[in-house]
């Protein structure tokens, strides 16, 4: 029996078909907007429509971007001889806030994944050649793809194709983070941090 | 540094002002958004945008309805003798999906709680007297508020004000609920649930 309101179900169910929310959390999202005054829902219905207006990538770094290039490589103090490559905007994102890293970066958006059937023609990998070839500043790479199978089969790949080139390639440390637990780490977490242990 | 198209940054912030979704949650979902078609995010912000749209409170149980009268109330199968009092449209909303009531509801909309100046007064407790003044077929009023200090206090004051109208009330048994483990409950639930034995 229908016992709600359509207009709230149609809520539901639009907050339901998001990832990681399930039905009650739905539920409770549709109902705390009804408890809120209209203007809210609205404010935030209108950010969620308007979400890909305006939304153009970067030629440059291929992040997303309001214009046509990026915040970053139009940014005159930054780092031009150094590219971070990561899979996903998100990624620059957190490289960001920690604020470590001043270069530029080279978003590939994605990784390559047979099973899901993305190959390397699929990722921004043609556009970071290109981008090496015709910038003679750029001095170092950085493959900051994800320590994951994905991301490692992607890091490996690039470095193939940029190794002859004879820029510096350097993948991004993996061991233990920071406040972690070496009773709970996973086995080739441990076996990199072993790999990748310095002189203290 | 703005690192984010404004267009982005307002679904996150969006996202991330309702309640239990943090700022990482807010991103997933924005980013979410931008990976899938432009046609399925305007469906989204239409649906919370209309979320208040033709939503109106029954006239008789004071739950949100489509029109004047919700389903529950205008259906001649119903039992009409019985009426359960709730706080929430969501605890009308567990009840059916139970499927075990065939009575009537009506919704407080809240609960008494003098901490965040919700009086009796806020509470719809008039209509639920008003009601039962003119409904000479109402036998039995079950108290279903929830079994928190605010719930009980509610309950208590209902109670006070329908017993000497000469109804049948009653209070929704509280006790270990069906999967849980009386290792682990609380006090006041492990003495309700003794309280509450009854012959095997």
């Amino acid at each position: 029996m229908k016992t709600l309101p359509e207009s709230i179900q149609k809520a539901i169910d639009a907050f339901g078909s998001l990832p990681g929310i399930g039905p009650k959390t739905a539920q409770r999202l549709a109902f705390y907007l009804l408890r809120r005054d209209k203007k809210y829902s609205e404010d935030i219905g209108q950010a969620i429509m308007g979400l890909k207006k305006n939304i153009n990538i970067c030629a440059e770094c291929q992040n997303i971007s309001d214009s046509g290039r990026c915040a970053i490589c139009s940014d005159a103090s930054r780092d031009r001889s150094i590219i971070c490559v990561v899979e996903e905007p998100l990624d620059i994102l957190a490289f960001e806030k920690s604020g470590y890293f001043k270069g530029l970066y080279h978003v590939l958006q994605g990784s390559i994944s047979p099973v899901d059937g993305i190959g390397p023609d699929d990722l921004k990998i043609k556009e970071l050649l290109e981008r090496i070839g015709k910038d003679s500043e750029i001095k170092e790479i950085i493959l900051a793809t994800n320590p994951t199978t994905e991301g490692e089969a992607t890091a490996m790949y690039i470095h193939r194709l940029i190794y002859p080139l004879g820029i510096n390639i350097t993948r991004i440390a993996r061991g233990i983070p920071f406040g972690g637990d070496i009773e709970y780490a996973d086995e080739v977490t441990l076996n990199k941090s072993l790999e990748g242990r310095k002189a203290y």
